[in-house]
């Protein structure tokens, strides 16, 4: 046996015992003669103690010892003296007087520090040494999270009378939104299989065959363009339920979030229970985005109505375009210094503004760059709507409804991490609904699905179809939570005649239909349930409760951010005989 | 609400109670103006009862419904009249009075039957509706105990204190046995990410990380010619642990098999407990198998010192060429035609024999083809050896002793099925330990690891890796059950000289082992643990428990036996504008 425990469970109830330990040397220390070895494996780390009075062969063994080396130790629990305990560490009762030690592996010197997280290096060189940089406690302690979000979830959904059932990971391309990566077939030269966006298609089909209440912790491949916080493999939870109403969805994944929450991160409070539940209109104009961060307040404030007759042209121009005036109000900014402030406004334009017109709000009146333009009644009047009070800084948008709100979202979301007024322990999820049915894309002028082409819209909405797609609305939700969308789901169409109506309304001719989705329609016809289902990504959910930066913290093995493992080097060119075998040329 | 009960859950006890229902009609019969629905969901079926009594617009809506649509039924549950229940149904000491009735979709006539296995169709007809076949009691019964195989070795698992972590699906292109499938790169043209065909690097590259106890339930690759029960994309079990010796992990794994047969197959029984650990050589010798199946017994038995001084030519070059003679006893299969004989004959050719000469021992003596070459005292020992009585058939083979074991091992096969002499409630499960570290390849006369390049050598054969490699043992286990391998693994290597020295003896060059291998070499150099794992196989447990003949049985959307996916057309060809932008070009 290579250990009788591990080196985090050794507590001062073990004094008296001897016992055998493997692990890591985390830290050594040499002190008079004395050698302390902090020997760290999963479980925690604990202090060897090496005495000179060891035979001379063992002392001569570990002399060479240092950082990272692999040791097998044979030792005697005891209380540390009174005044020496550790209160920093679980174990900082007892250390382990060595009697035997057994060198399993030396190490040379790492390419960087793992028991501290000071000094971090480059996230490219991290990545190289990924099998080391996942020794940190803090990235050991994120694999651990992972696995019991993901085991609570299980054991719920079990609970509720789901199945867990694997879908292919070789299956079909069917552009339905990102780029799909193909695997090209060497029975079959010319054609592919293509990884899922997700198990969409083949959910529904298990609800066409009864299976009731589905889920899968569902590994999902999109072949997009690498930009922020993306892999080119993530992971959700995929859930499907049959013989749903929208909200018997969302009562389920909010039981299971709401569970789930305290079980796995005693840290994090939640923000309401019930979760608040927003239409899509409500979101955009009382938070400016459809994913609002609800741990602070600064909505969005219409002041349209005050300011109609401004005399401030800025205004006037907007509203006579048809447009709106919005506010918010940055607490205790009333200071802000100009250069502050025009950076400010170079963040309101990437949002599509003008400008940013400003008031601050001072002891000695309003001051600022549209000071001048409003009249006294006008002040009263917005100060007393928006809740505006000395030392606050009233920031203005007016333009179209949606670049206003677009701009006001964006700029609270930047007082928000300017003035920290996010609660960091806060878990504040939300659910948007009643999104559009359509989107039209200016681009193409084409009218394109706002979720996906298998969400059900609203049955009332139905006749608006051809006559006013911009009012039709679907049956979709999102989860939102702390400014990130964590969650989308929709109850899906399930009858032919809509399916088939939503195919021809996004352009798609009757030979692409059948060639791509002809056996869902086929599917749809022999007896298939009202259905609907969400799917909560797992990479950011976990990101968000260990409250790290980016989702690559808590992926056991991530890409980087072009794409590639540095690790091991992927992707990579292969064997000319490989090639050969796919008849693969390049160009 | 659809409902508020499931179909299969109503008792006798909610007699009175109104209840909701929704599912699909799995028969219909009409009876003296009376209509009897069977309705169907993953619960169950409960008999629906819709009286002449109903409104005139709900009896026209039903008038048409037929098999598979799916229906809600609000009714009334009452107790059938004394005589009338049906106590083949866990519901059938009820009926549901219909009040209201909803069609919620209706269904054409399906391309098969489902609520009966009898006349199932051609196989690529099930796969091309395969959310219609799973509609079947048998597959959705497969589908909730292939859940409950998975859900119980998590939680076995997790109460062991292993963490599952999920390794990337998209990896690098590592020959390691089979071919590679492989994902070819837009961002980075003409190199490939590979769908891995295990995680094995990347496990115990976790154990590097010092994760001590990972397990996945992982989804391997592997581009090969498909033949029998193969499958592109197959699922195992795959864990590892550090600090191990081969009985740790033995024991782990032991142990959760022993603890989930009665709980998730509870009319299977274990063959033993602990199981057996047979060595490679010795399983070769009894069974003629490194998979043997213990079900029955029908052992090897050696005969060469019997034999010695046989007359018979086919015994004497045979042992002339160093070879040896072998034999099984049949039971009571002395009457065997001569034209099952000769059948018989063919299939021991297909191992390997040149023929196979017999003994029938016969109330009148010894019978058949060698009958007469055999002196008395041979025979009477030859019996007394074999255990064979009146009835029973010897069956010989003499040849070199690989071939001999393998032919006797297949003809034990045979008669197993021929004679139906395999428990069908049994698993008999059982560890084969010592493989050979090395296998010689006559073809292209070199040495090829036996396992897989990672697999540790017994420490004690080290020496012999140059100067006599075929005497070289492994640390490599396989676990069997029912004539089946359900499982392989190993003690890895840990230490970077024996690792390279693997691979060298494989025949790669430097070159190679770097641009492949580099990523492992390296972080054997920081400290790698010693440590080991397995792989038991998902999908062929779960097919031996549901006593399927194939996992297709148990997988739910499998390729067919050409690799392709019916259901979906997948391989399949994609957009030439996909190609573009992967600067793909077919030869």
């Amino acid at each position: 046996m290579y250990r009788t425990h591990t080196c985090g469970e050794i507590r001062a109830s073990h004094a008296g015992q001897t016992v055998t330990l493997a692990g890591w040397v985390n830290r050594r220390r040499d002190h008079g003669g004395v050698a302390f070895f902090d020997l760290r494996d999963r479980s925690g780390v604990v202090q060897i103690t090496i005495n000179p009075d060891l035979p001379k062969e063992i002392l001569d063994a570990v002399a060479n010892v240092r950082f990272e080396w692999v040791l097998q130790i044979e030792g005697f629990v005891q209380k540390r003296p009174a005044g020496n305990e550790n209160p920093n560490m679980a174990t900082g009762e007892i250390e382990i007087i060595a009697k035997h030690i057994t060198i399993l592996n030396p190490a040379k010197t790492l390419p960087f520090m793992v028991s501290s997280d000071a000094d971090l290096p480059d996230e490219n060189m991290r990545l190289k040494y990924r099998y080391l940089d996942l020794r940190r406690e803090r990235l050991t302690n994120n694999m651990v999270l992972r696995h019991k979000v993901v085991k609570f979830m299980r054991d719920y959904l079990d609970k509720q009378g789901f199945i867990e059932i694997e879908t292919p990971i070789m299956f079909k391309a069917t552009p339905e939104g990102a780029r799909d990566y193909l695997v090209p077939s060497r029975l079959f030269p010319g054609q592919f299989y293509a990884l899922p966006q997700s198990p969409q298609q083949l959910k529904q089909l298990l609800m066409v065959s009864g299976m009731d209440k589905y889920f899968q912790i569902a590994r999902c491949f999109r072949d997009e363009d690498l930009r922020g916080d993306r892999q080119p493999e993530f992971t959700q939870l995929d859930l499907e339920m049959s013989f749903v109403h929208r909200d018997d969805v969302l009562d389920l994944v909010e039981g299971l979030f709401t569970e789930m929450i305290p079980a796995v991160a005693p840290h994090k409070k939640l923000y309401s229970s019930p979760w608040p539940k927003f239409s899509y209109k409500e979101v955009l104009e009382r938070f400016g985005s459809d994913k609002p961060d609800l741990r602070f307040g600064m909505e969005l404030v219409d002041v349209t109505d005050i300011l109609a007759k401004s005399e401030f042209k800025v205004f006037q121009s907007a509203l006579e375009a048809g447009g709106a005036i919005k506010c918010i109000v940055a607490p205790k900014s009333a200071e802000m210094s100009r250069k502050e402030l025009d950076a400010l406004t170079e963040v309101a334009k990437s949002f599509g503004a003008k400008g940013m017109p400003y008031l601050a709000v001072t002891a000695e009146g309003a001051k600022g760059s549209a000071a001048k333009f409003f009249k006294e009644e006008e002040l009263t009047a917005l100060k007393e709507k928006s809740g505006a009070g000395v030392g606050d800084l009233i920031v203005f948008a007016s333009d179209a409804r949606a670049i206003v709100n677009k701009t006001l979202g964006g700029l609270r979301l930047w007082f928000r991490d300017k003035l920290d007024l996010a609660d960091k322990t806060m878990m504040a999820f939300a659910w948007v609904v009643d999104f559009p049915f359509f989107a039209f894309n200016e681009e193409t002028q084409a009218w394109e699905s706002e979720h996906h082409p298998f969400t059900m819209p609203k049955m009332a909405d139905l006749p608006k179809f051809d006559s006013n797609p911009a009012e039709v609305y679907s049956e979709a939700y999102d989860m939102v939570c702390n400014g990130y969308e964590t969650a989308s789901g929709s109850i899906r169409i399930h009858r032919r005649d809509i399916q088939m109506k939503m195919f021809q309304m996004l352009g798609l001719s009757e030979e692409d239909i059948q060639a791509k989705f002809g056996h869902m329609l086929e599917a749809f016809e022999y007896g298939a349930p009202p259905h609907g289902g969400m799917a909560p990504g797992i990479d950011r959910l976990v990101m968000l409760l260990a409250d790290e930066p980016n989702i690559r913290e808590v992926i056991a093995f991530p890409k980087n951010q072009n794409g590639r493992d540095v690790m091991a080097d992927a992707p990579s060119g292969v064997e000319p005989k490989q090639l050969k075998e796919l008849k693969i040329k390049f160009e």
